[in-house]
């Protein structure tokens, strides 16, 4: 099996650190933030593109690459590297926080998931055994098991029942892969989720029993689902200080980048979100000093590149003022020169935490970007509220 | 001024030529198909993958770019060139099509064209003198004239009517080419357009005033607007026998490639047309052997590139299975990846013309071309019609 971790620097005066995932499509540098290719791309962008913004994982969908075009389809063409053309490494979610939030008439028992079709209504079932046999067709790096996600707040015994069911379903998972391997497939890496949403002492419990399972890493998962930023933030450190030492850390769905070197801070190694290529195609991009609402008036003709800090295609290429011309204009470009500079900017980000971490100086990197991202400078004054 | 034109081969066989314009923007090869960048971008694609497909000239709509961002906001950006990134030639059109097709309640007098603007229906006027002046902001390497555009069939006294005035217009954007090299400004080339529609009468007496007029090259207008092909094809073998062999010949708005073949052997020098990256964009491809609907469900599984013969970025690295998938899923990397091949296909279908020229063998390549195009080899089949 070709997946291994190693941690190159652990920070002293944080949790940060900084390691290395060997992969059969390449080596991941930690912290890792993962760009979100849904249906087997990034929006907007080339395999090429995310090489050049530095990117060396991405994580794909499995649920919506199972409905379109279909894992078996992927399968057929060799697997999704090369469909999509990208070599680097792959991480699949197991499709269960799709079919909870985007499916009709999802029931949840102990036997799986029934659902329908969000494209075209036929019943269908995800069993935790399924999601590992959906995720070997698509010929992932890094597989999930199959979670179950409960909206927040919920009543304690909800929460209890979603973590044994979270428990039992990741055993199944790792029996699947076993029987996988068996029949010669499975080379995968598999990720136990821990669950238990906001509730401390679920996750600690949860924890107990999925700690014990020979997984090859640990997510956080049932968070940043609408709780405070510092809530959040507790039970990243308390998860974080349970989970073993040698195994990847994978907080899902964390993509500001606030949120994202206060999570290196508590430990965390990999992150994916679809905030900032959403935001990017809609025209807000993070920079440096904060967020940057492309189309405002303020940028008509100003020349300097979206994050004057920024060394990506698009800030190296192209004018604010053109930007905003091309969001002005709805044109295609717009978004994905947006996108770019979305991918780049996280990923120099991470890798300059890297960078600190292993330099000893994670501390002051970390207070240096908060004070430069709250500091507003080179953007355009907010726009008057609406009288 | 950095403007020339040599012919560096002409067919015996037909009247195919092959040539080259030198622009203060680098070299332009003809035969050239211009991609179309109507708002300041050819839809989706960055320069440097124009670049890439061989492109060495552009288009951009005058209309468009006048109306928003702004002439004047271009120029003081440094012209269109740096605005947007390219740094090749770039031929701008007057203005006039866009707004005799695009803008409500458009009058045309002696003085110029009223209308009211698309985008916020604010009263504009554009006049032949303005139609330059607009150029010239944009910092054009080609600008055309302001021409009158009729719909076909029109009544025999409204078509010499717009002869008349397209003529005038002609005198007056050379006069205010003038007055602007005297400012010091105006350096670009300008191009007269021979009007007359459909009717071989008016266009020869339209070209009898234009031809004696010192432009730096003419251009076909008032063609592809409906007319069956044989009939485009007629007025285009008599404007070009009639147009100075030491000028480019610019067919306005043909892009099929049998059109564009047929027209090269007429003795055009130089063609645009959306219809290429239009279809793109939809799902539809042109490829050696016909017209490709990437959507067809019979690309499902189908691991060869759109083109075979193709060596573009997306042939060389995507299959057609991938392409359709990404059509199916509403993917704007769909569109990007088939815009690319569009604009190569073109592109690399005028050089060959260009290569078999100056070999002497154009006879052969236009018939092994017509014959290959017509073949629908490697496409599926067409869909059964509806019942």
């Amino acid at each position: 099996m070709p997946f291994s971790f190693v941690t190159d620097s652990v920070e002293t005066r944080s949790q940060a650190r900084a390691g290395r995932i060997a992969t059969a499509h390449g080596e991941v540098l930690t912290p890792a933030f993962m760009p979100v290719g849904t249906a087997g791309s990034v929006k907007s962008l080339t395999p090429d593109e995310l090489r050049e913004a530095g990117a060396d994982i991405l994580l794909a969908n499995t649920y919506h690459l199972w409905l379109r075009p279909g894992s078996e389809t992927v399968r057929g063409l060799d697997g999704l590297h090369r469909f999509m053309g990208w070599s680097g490494a792959i991480l699949t979610d197991s499709g269960g926080f799709q079919i909870m939030s985007l499916a009709p008439l999802c029931k949840v028992r102990d036997e799986g998931v029934e659902f329908r079709s969000h494209l075209d209504g036929s019943a269908l079932k995800l069993t935790p055994e399924k999601a590992i046999r959906i995720q070997d067709d698509l010929g992932t790096d890094i597989a999930m098991s199959l979670d179950q996600l409960i909206d927040m707040p919920a009543p304690p015994a909800r929460v209890r029942e979603a973590v044994d069911r979270t428990v039992a379903w990741a055993a199944r998972g790792l029996e699947e892969r076993d029987r996988l391997r068996a029949e010669g497939r499975g080379t995968m890496a598999l990720f136990g989720i821990n669950q238990g949403g906001t509730v401390a002492e679920e996750r600690r419990r949860c924890f107990e029993m999925l700690g014990a399972m020979p997984f090859d890493g640990f997510a956080l998962g049932g968070l940043w689902v609408g709780e405070d930023r510092s809530v959040g933030l507790e039970r990243v450190e308390e998860d974080c200080a349970r989970f073993p030492a040698d195994k990847p850390r994978y907080l899902m769905g964390v993509g500001h980048p606030v949120d994202v070197i206060e999570a290196v801070a508590r430990g965390v190694d990999m992150m994916d979100c679809v905030l900032p290529t959403r935001n990017a195609r809609r025209g807000t991009v993070f920079v440096s000093s904060g967020r940057l609402v492309v189309k405002n008036a303020a940028y008509a003709n100003d020349p300097r590149p979206l994050d004057p800090d920024c060394d990506c295609y698009t800030c190296r290429k192209f004018s604010r003022a053109y930007l905003r011309h091309l969001f002005a204009a709805g044109e295609l470009l717009g978004m994905r020169l947006a996108s770019i500079h979305a991918v780049h900017h996280m990923i120099t980000l991470t890798r300059r935490a890297r960078a600190a971490i292993i330099e000893r100086r994670f501390a002051e990197f970390r207070a240096a970007f908060l004070e430069r991202f709250a500091s507003g400078e080179t953007l355009a004054p907010p726009a008057p509220a609406a009288g």
